[in-house]
């Protein structure tokens, strides 16, 4: 039998198998915290065309029964089905890394000033066997040897014993040591086999909003083994930051939208970890960034403060923490490591970015900018350092967008529209694929080409007499990207409202933050570009809609996940550590929320590009064209 | 109705009431870790005559159905009821300290040179709240006024961070931070609400191998609020460390034993909390002191290597563990501190006892012996310190002597024998109380006077032809100390066999140490005691039977239970706490069990006094009168 996508491709179904089942054989991994026994309800399909054996309901509300939904680990195809995954079913394992991708963050990694030093260390140690002369505690053993190895600050945390005195025996005297360095102190944190070539690896995540990333890497050589991402599943308690503190500090959802974040980091380490074979005890660290409110979920740490002014969070600094308290399963006593933040709305993963651009370390003045769900904008150099963050919402991730959709297989990532017969050329992520919606880099194209090509006005709105392809929808105008054969793909008036306000605020980001420090962009030497964009962001067209400044071209750098790639960094050294923690201290903040300023710049900002066309001559000449 | 005790007092059961209510509102507390749900099967009783509804039998077995063994939370009286409460299942408060007790500690505390100066510390700050301007995390605005205070090295542990945001907010910033000092920096345990006034209490714990007994001390003053005591019920896995280790090894029931101590301990500070209604975060630190076997057990680690050649602990020193980590019932984040240990064999309850006598600033030479469950020997001054262990079994507290029972009430602790007409005179422990069983006072009293008018031959054999106290029981010869309305109390001959072995092996330890270190007894100066005697030991009589050295009265100090007083001291003193680990790792350990002195030693003390009579001049010349 055969399992047909909504995606277009077709996978062999095995008697007896269930759908979820047959899907991961394929490669196609869905959530699944409960790992296939039909407790978690998360592995959600929708059955378009078929009949199935279905042995538990269980999850399901009436609606999702009425619209087909079925859970994939409880059902069980009896003819060829044809199936939809739902976007937040999905969890993405890239299976093996090209080696380009490898060799550039090694290269970022060397080029930052740091060699192969992980955060997490190991000692192997052969110690001499007690003996009635020689009888001295386990600890103590381990102490005097770890002593003449010249170690010297060393916390053993009680957790770390109840292995001691077995593994020592058992492994005959000779054993390894996990080791973190933290508070300028080596900690024990955990015991195994002496063996020097054990494989030892790193665990990286970045926590967004949106969508959770992890890398895994190895720890001997520094090179990044696979990469596996989900939607972070805390969406069912809103798109964005504040929705989700609400829910957790009003609704009492806190233990819900923790426990979300940690089985969406479990189950992808999991899927990991199984498909290149690993155990879980090769596992020496996990070092998470994400922004101050996902780090505060991850640690299940009250959020309440962030979302009321005067904005605090509980730390920016924190503590290094341990899986079992935060119950991620790999072994218990794996040092967690959390970025740490700047301000409420600044957070590790704009440490991380900063550290992987590297401006903290340049002369020059630069800004970086992460497009995520919020819009973070870092200016300064290897002096000084200040950030703001600009509300720009969740759209670019596909978020709030009607059909919206990170930048993974089935995204349209670029678009071209003719300017005489509006046909639209589109770019879709993925061999073979069908498209299945529209993410972050095509929506600014799409906005770019209907501005240039008279779809759009200046204010966003559809001129509708042009082209067909503008029609209306059951949200009022809509142009069609891409019709298709179960659905067309189109962008709506509120979808382009949402764009142009994001757009908006971050643009007034950039100016409020210069003028601040009494720069213009003219003094900016480099502007790096973090987001959930696809694999190119094209800068010319960000421009044109006024997201961007319009500088020289060579001066944008498109960096893609910079919180993935300082987390990295950070797996992969100490140095890079203690870099973060200093970018952190250094860093000062600057409040948009209650500057006139800024939303002043914000409503000249609702303009494409800008009321001020005068800032962007370019685009303006393009236009007169 | 009335409930009466085989000890002859009578209590009033409320209509309704369960056995364990009744009693517990008479001030007889059972063991009962479910807190009377019926789950936990402790609260055993016997009932001895009188009918009951009895709604649970669970937990007991066919055999113990048929002594007639109740649950007493799952049993109600329908009429007057007779029952015995077997030893096991009591749990002792002493209500309230007399004043002469606590001053005796504290003035113990002045003398060792220390002033209250807690382990735990409390720090009330009133935190300058949040503002735009002054916008830094929570966790950097305590550290900042943490600084601005002095406190020099300081660490917060990721657990510690829960209640942060909470608790400043709803303390209005005005807060009490609990910290404790540990490898020379001040870790932050707690948050509270700010009250300089608010009382706050230290747990000392004495985990005895046979007897649990735990001191809840006012942090403020220093004074002794209460004692509650338990026999240890790990005893149903084992009398002796060596059998609890095999168990635990080779029997799985490690899991077993460490939660029945933590079960004893949690209902002793339970029922202490409860009878001076403290709230549970008024407790700032628990500090335990017991053996190396016990601080395995309660710390769960893995005592197996103790009991094998060469004999060795996963530590002697520990690192500083939490309650909530053992699963002990206060707030989960209070240190647990539990006193380093020496060696195997010489643990925590033996550097509490050096603590408490103060030999180690001592100059002169003195010895320091806990007749506990083992029998361990100190002998040193201010300069060395050297220990031994003499395997003396646990028949002083009770263990192995057919009607051996702790130094509580209800024990003959005293007793005197007409050299005429061989009548006996007994002390009982208690007002008015039946006795009901011998403790070790008693036991050595009893063989000293049968020894000195001639009842016991040299050899601990009878000599039936005196008195018909002497007569022929189930298992032997025995000679009956107390004849009683239910039973009889007496001393058996395989009795007296265990207490001679006993007093032999601590004789033995006695010279092989000095021996060692090529001193005699007429070097000591002083001879400190600590166990599980009664208020009072007859010196005297000790040494007539050959278990102390004739020496000058005076040399001798009866010092009672010194490992709570150590647990005491340290929980008052960080000075002291310093000390302890000072004599920790400054004392020498004699292991004994491979030195061929000692077995000679210890068979020529099988006799009483001894065999070598001469070095008991004194008792052989009351012998010839």
């Amino acid at each position: 039998m055969n399992i047909t996508l909504t995606s277009g491709k077709t996978i062999t179904s095995d008697a007896g198998a269930s759908i979820l089942d047959s899907l991961k054989k394929a490669g196609i991994f869905l959530t699944s915290s409960c790992g296939g026994k039909g407790t978690c309800g998360k592995c959600r399909a929708i059955i378009q065309s078929g009949s199935t054996d279905i042995k538990s309901k269980m999850k399901l509300s009436k609606e999702e029964l009425d619209l087909g939904y079925i859970i994939a680990c409880q059902t069980f195809p009896t003819e060829d089905v044809t199936i939809e995954i739902p976007k937040e079913s999905v969890l993405t394992v890239e299976g093996r890394i090209d080696t380009g991708k490898s060799e550039n963050l090694l290269t970022l990694l060397q080029s930052s000033g740091a060699d192969v030093d992980p955060l997490a260390d190991r000692i192997v140690l052969e110690l001499p066997p007690p003996t009635l002369d020689d009888n001295i505690s386990d600890l103590e053993r381990l102490k005097r040897e770890l002593t003449a190895h010249g170690l010297g600050c060393l916390r053993v945390p009680f957790r770390f014993m109840s292995n001691l005195a077995n593994t020592v025996r058992q492994q005959d005297w000779k054993i390894t040591l996990s080791t973190i360095h933290s508070e300028d102190c080596f900690e024990i944190t955990n015991i195994l086999a002496g063996d020097e070539k054990a494989p030892r690896y790193g665990i990286a995540v970045d926590i967004g909003t949106t969508t959770i990333v992890v890398y895994l890497i190895d720890l001997a050589d520094g090179s990044l083994v696979d990469v596996a991402s989900i939607y972070n599943s805390q969406i069912r308690f809103g798109d964005d930051v504040i929705t989700r503190i609400v829910n957790a500090t009003e609704h009492n959802e806190m233990a819900n939208i923790h426990r979300a974040v940690i089985s969406d980091i479990n189950e992808l380490i999991s899927v990991l970890l199984a498909s290149h074979t690993i155990k879980g005890d090769a596992i020496d660290s996990i070092v998470a960034a994400g922004n101050t409110t996902m780090a505060h979920f991850f640690l299940d740490l009250d959020p309440s403060a962030i979302r009321e002014e005067p904005y605090i969070p509980t730390a920016n600094i924190f503590p290094l923490s341990h899986a079992g308290e935060l119950r991620i399963k790999t072994h218990k006593n794996v040092p967690v490591y959390v970025f740490p933040c700047i301000a409420s709305y600044v957070g590790g993963d704009i440490v991380a970015g900063v550290l992987a651009t590297g401006i903290h370390k340049n002369e020059d003045i630069c800004i970086f900018i992460d497009v995520g769900t919020n819009g973070e904008i870092v200016l300064g150099n290897s002096e000084w350092l200040m950030s703001a963050a600009c509300s720009a919402g969740p759209c670019f991730e596909g978020s709030g967008i009607k059909h919206g959709m990170r930048a993974t297989d089935g995204a349209i990532e670029d678009i071209r529209i003719n300017a005489e017969t509006f046909d639209v050329e589109i770019e879709v992520i993925g061999d073979n694929i069908q498209p299945m919606g529209i993410c972050g880099s095509g929506m600014i194209d799409a906005i770019a080409e209907m501005f240039l090509t008279g779809i759009l006005d200046q204010k966003g709105k559809f001129q509708s007499e042009k082209t067909d392809r503008v029609r209306i929808g059951e949200e009022g105008p809509e142009f069609v990207i891409h019709y298709g054969k179960d659905k067309d793909i189109v962008l709506t008036e509120p979808d382009i409202e949402n764009i142009v306000r994001a757009k908006a605020a971050i643009y007034a980001g950039f100016a409020t933050l210069l003028s601040e420090v009494g720069f213009t962009f003219n003094d900016v030497s480099k502007i790096y570009i973090a987001g959930g964009f696809g694999k190119f962001l094209d800068i010319e067209k960000a421009i044109i809609i006024g997201l961007l400044p319009e500088l020289e071209k060579e001066k944008f750098e498109y960096m893609g996940n910079t919180s993935i790639t300082g987390a990295y960094l950070c797996t992969l050294s100490k140095k890079l550590c203690r870099e973060a923690e200093e970018i952190s201290r250094q860093m000062t903040y600057l409040e948009l929320s209650v500057s006139n300023s800024f939303m002043d710049e914000y409503v000249s900002g609702l303009f494409i590009p800008h009321t001020n066309i005068d800032a962007f001559p370019g685009v303006k000449k393009l236009l007169e064209q």
